[in-house]
């Protein structure tokens, strides 16, 4: 019997369906490779929990094939989840500089730096991993030395784009390596996965140069105020040009909020900065010169509760009071579903007095993702058999494959996939196969996976109307009550102005328990139902509320 | 002595430094009047919360003064406090035909139309007020029949802008009675309100009949599909403009989702809509029509979890059922905050392979507030000599006390101020004097004001970790343990996998208190404090997380 032919397979274990959470598994024969392996944030439902991470089980269960894991770029969507994933498989992770160095500090973080191996790689430069080789192509993004990758397969060439856009004026390095692409492209690309983020937006995404332009606008224009900018932690290009403007406006820069701070000194250290001997100053001694002498980068142009702006707003930065004549320049957009957050933080600082720039000029912040004309671009050079289009909710894998299509991919060449879903591409072509497990493991403290759906259940119901503790002491010979029943309620309703319901809620579980006990029901489960009935609809007429109800009996 | 001579007291209890709950206090001698009386939406903090709607304390106060409520259009953040306010102060109620239709639907659900008195005014027409007549200005804005006020006052005439916009060529009705402005703005303005909703916008607001050409252009381009359009249900321009565009392509009309009902039912009544006999179809009869002949009109354009379109996207809509080929329409832009919500939505719609077109094409919906040209345009008309910006965040107020200013408005008497601060304006000027009780008061079910500080506190704590409920039974007389302790825990850990450390949280509660009785401690509440600290320093050094604590114990 002939021996089965080897098929590609590609799966995403997350970043389908959802932003965030990016990590890509690709797969022939003994070998498995590994692209990112990213966090999420938790959306408003998953209260309490800090953060989620893919469920890497399969990979876990194939842990002897995996070769090793490789880094896109920086951000927190893409390196986050080392940590998690180092710990479940250790295998080497490739990257360029920057991106490991962020990753080291991640790693350093949970003590897992001396068990790890990073492996440098520079752009233009391919590693082999099994079967496949990589090759790390020169990027454009909104965070310095950003890859994507050209994956070598028995099967043929797979481009992953990871995050992109196309800068044909970037602040460090050349523009994204095109040629390169085109290259590729001639030879015969198999598959190209593609970032999908912008793709509801036409045109082109501007170059970050022109951020650097308004700030020297900004500069230029308010020579007599101190200048302030939030914007993302990981943009070190816009940091260096607002470290730029400051030098050229005779300004010194004091850096605020914990992983701007990190990410200056790792991209510092590294070479990817260049900040001119005397410019940066500590946070701490902004006071000793000028305000107008003073620009200081800070973190929280999303709004976040902990961050140094909103702490500046709330009065609660250490070294920073706002105070009128202050210029606060947010060079960001809101992420969708953070508008309220920063929204609050403006006001605040309109009500200190500050002046804000903010959205509506829209020079002061551009996006790191290609927008259609750009995708358009990437998917003209290189030509690909198969798309599948990543890194998007569903709507816009959706539109991308429309794009795609445009572009001359036959519709049946497109694959819209979810998380789990395996791409299988062998010689007779290409189909979804079937899917492997996959989904979000709700990281809370350091719970890994040990909040589920119950327990966020619980916490929206708690959440919702608060809880009511009906505790009484029976005797296990009489069956009568010994204690109580005594009433803790929290989250219900203001107690000391409740006084009267909270008598009535003792009576109607005092009766409920009777009750039971007159019927002859001897079984405390029973009894504890008909007092949670009897309270819950007692409850629901008087208030329209349905609290958490919790009868604790308590045998002596 | 002479008698001190009475000044203007202009308040406003809600609509300030947030977006919501507009209710605005004239006060003179022994008369106050009311302008508008509306509800907020809770903020996402407010756990539990279903509206709120502001604290009145000040007017219950004065209730003899009180000689009526002046509402400016029928949107619940202007007409949706009513009842409360009723309840508590039973006034005249002003206001045109459909304005007072849509709160008699409120008040009939709140068994209270039979003992409320309300008095509908024409536009052009005035009403006398104590010392106080109110002309209604003809105004436009997102809702039919919209009106702005002229008050006049023994110090002067003040105009109150309501929400609004300058249309040239609305759906209904003239634009915007510019002329009557003109005159009054002549003869002289004491003080203008106005509108600060879109003071961020450069520019004009687009004219409403601009959806109504893209109704057109997209039921003429899509002939062959069923055309789902999500739009607000207060916007019966909007649907009347749908339904035109469905007569003239042979499409029948239903609508979905119970506000929407509501309202097209009112507006029809009351002569605001013209529907042709037979266009509307009940929703349960869609199915006896092709859907290419069918338009549904639905709810959800925010995404609200229970609305209309969210049923029809999540499947659980009794009459909808989406299949490829329909066209949804997003005929709205998110209110900051509802993003997610609607993306959801819409990532569903395309799953169940419905096409949707939502935001991107920006004339599937216009505003219904004026951008800056036009509120330069009222300022200029009116002239007024003291300027209170209204209805909006504080960067807004700001922003349009800047506008004033640029129109020749002085700065001293641009007055931009927070709920609770009072104008006073007499023969001397005006100033802002002391302030009066405002705030925000919760209403969750039936409860209004019982959810306050302590309760949101306890939700939020125990919907970020959960709670452990301990609960022992002690002898009173040994002062031993009797039964227990029992842990009851929800919303922590999924407790069937984590049965070691339930065991572990046992026996830390009672080394904790056998501790304590070691050392002679008697007292209960000791007790139960010295159980507390000893978990959470235990459970924070085991978990990072802080579940809130019930230590209870049961004397017998």
């Amino acid at each position: 019997m002939a021996r089965k032919p080897n098929k590609l397979k590609i799966v995403a274990l997350g970043g389908l369906n959802e932003i965030g959470k990016n990590i890509y598994v690709f797969e022939y024969g003994h070998d498995i490779i590994v692209v990112d392996s990213g966090i999420a944030f938790p959306d408003e439902e998953m209260f309490g929990v800090d953060l989620v991470i893919p469920d890497i089980s399969y990979l876990v269960k194939n842990k002897e094939k995996v070769r090793g894991i490789i880094l896109t770029h920086g951000h927190e969507d893409h390196i986050g989840g080392l940590p998690f994933f180092l710990k479940e498989i250790n295998v080497p992770v490739y990257g360029t500089g920057l991106t490991l160095g962020l990753a080291e500090c991640k790693l350093k973080e949970h003590g897992l730096l001396s068990t790890s191996k990073l492996v440098r790689v520079s752009q233009g430069e391919t590693i082999k991993l099994g079967s496949f080789s990589v090759e790390f192509i020169h990027s454009n993004h909104s965070i310095a030395d950003a890859v994507m990758l050209a994956i070598y397969t028995p099967k043929g060439t797979v481009i992953h784009t990871g995050d992109f856009k196309i800068d044909p004026t970037p602040i460090a390095g050349p523009m994204i390596d095109l040629a390169r692409l085109g290259e590729i492209g001639k030879k015969g690309v198999l598959a190209l996965l593609s970032d999908s983020t912008n793709v509801e937006r036409p045109g082109y995404t501007m170059s970050e140069r022109s951020v650097g332009d308004t700030f020297d606008d900004i500069l230029s224009s308010h020579k007599n105020q101190r200048i302030i900018v939030a914007t993302f932690a990981s943009n070190i290009h816009r940091v260096q040009q607002l470290i730029n403007a400051s030098v050229r406006y005779g300004r010194k820069v004091a850096v605020s909020g914990r992983s701007m701070e990190n990410i200056v000194e790792v991209a510092s250290l590294l070479g990817y900065m260049d900040i001119p001997e005397g410019t940066l100053i500590p946070i701490s001694e902004i006071k000793k010169y000028p305000p107008n002498k003073v620009t200081i980068c800070t973190t929280g142009s999303q709004g976040e509760t902990m961050s140094a702006l909103s702490r500046m707003a709330f009065s609660g930065h250490k070294n920073v009071e706002i105070t009128p004549g202050d210029l606060i320049v947010i060079s960001a957009s809101p992420i969708p579903g953070n508008e309220k957050l920063i929204f609050k933080v403006i006001d605040e600082l309109f009500k200190l007095g500050a002046d804000v720039i903010y959205k509506s000029l829209d020079e002061v912040h551009v996006s790191g993702h290609a927008c259609q004309e750009e995708l358009k671009m990437i998917l003209g050079i290189t030509k690909p058999k198969y798309f599948m289009p990543i890194h998007g909710d569903y709507r816009h894998l959706k539109q991308h494959g429309i794009l795609a299509e445009k572009m001359g991919v036959p519709s049946e060449n497109i694959f819209t996939m979810d998380v789990g879903q395996v791409l299988e591409i062998d010689d007779n072509g290409a189909r979804i196969g079937s899917s492997v497990p996959s989904g979000k493991v709700l990281v809370d403290g350091l719970g890994i996976g040990d909040v589920g759906n119950i327990v966020l259940r619980d916490r929206r119901h708690l959440a919702q109307d608060g809880l009511i503790v009906i505790v009484v002491t029976m005797s296990a010979k009489t069956r009568e009550i010994v204690a109580g029943p005594d009433i803790i309620s929290r989250g219900f309703v203001y107690v000391r102005e409740s006084e009267d319901l909270m008598e009535e809620i003792k009576s109607v579980s005092r009766e409920a328990i009777e009750k039971s006990r007159l019927d002859g029901v001897n079984d405390w489960t029973i009894i504890k139902t008909s007092v949670k009935n009897e309270l819950a609809s007692y409850l629901y007429n008087k208030t329209k509320r349905n609290p958490m109800l919790l009868p604790v009996i308590m045998e002596v």
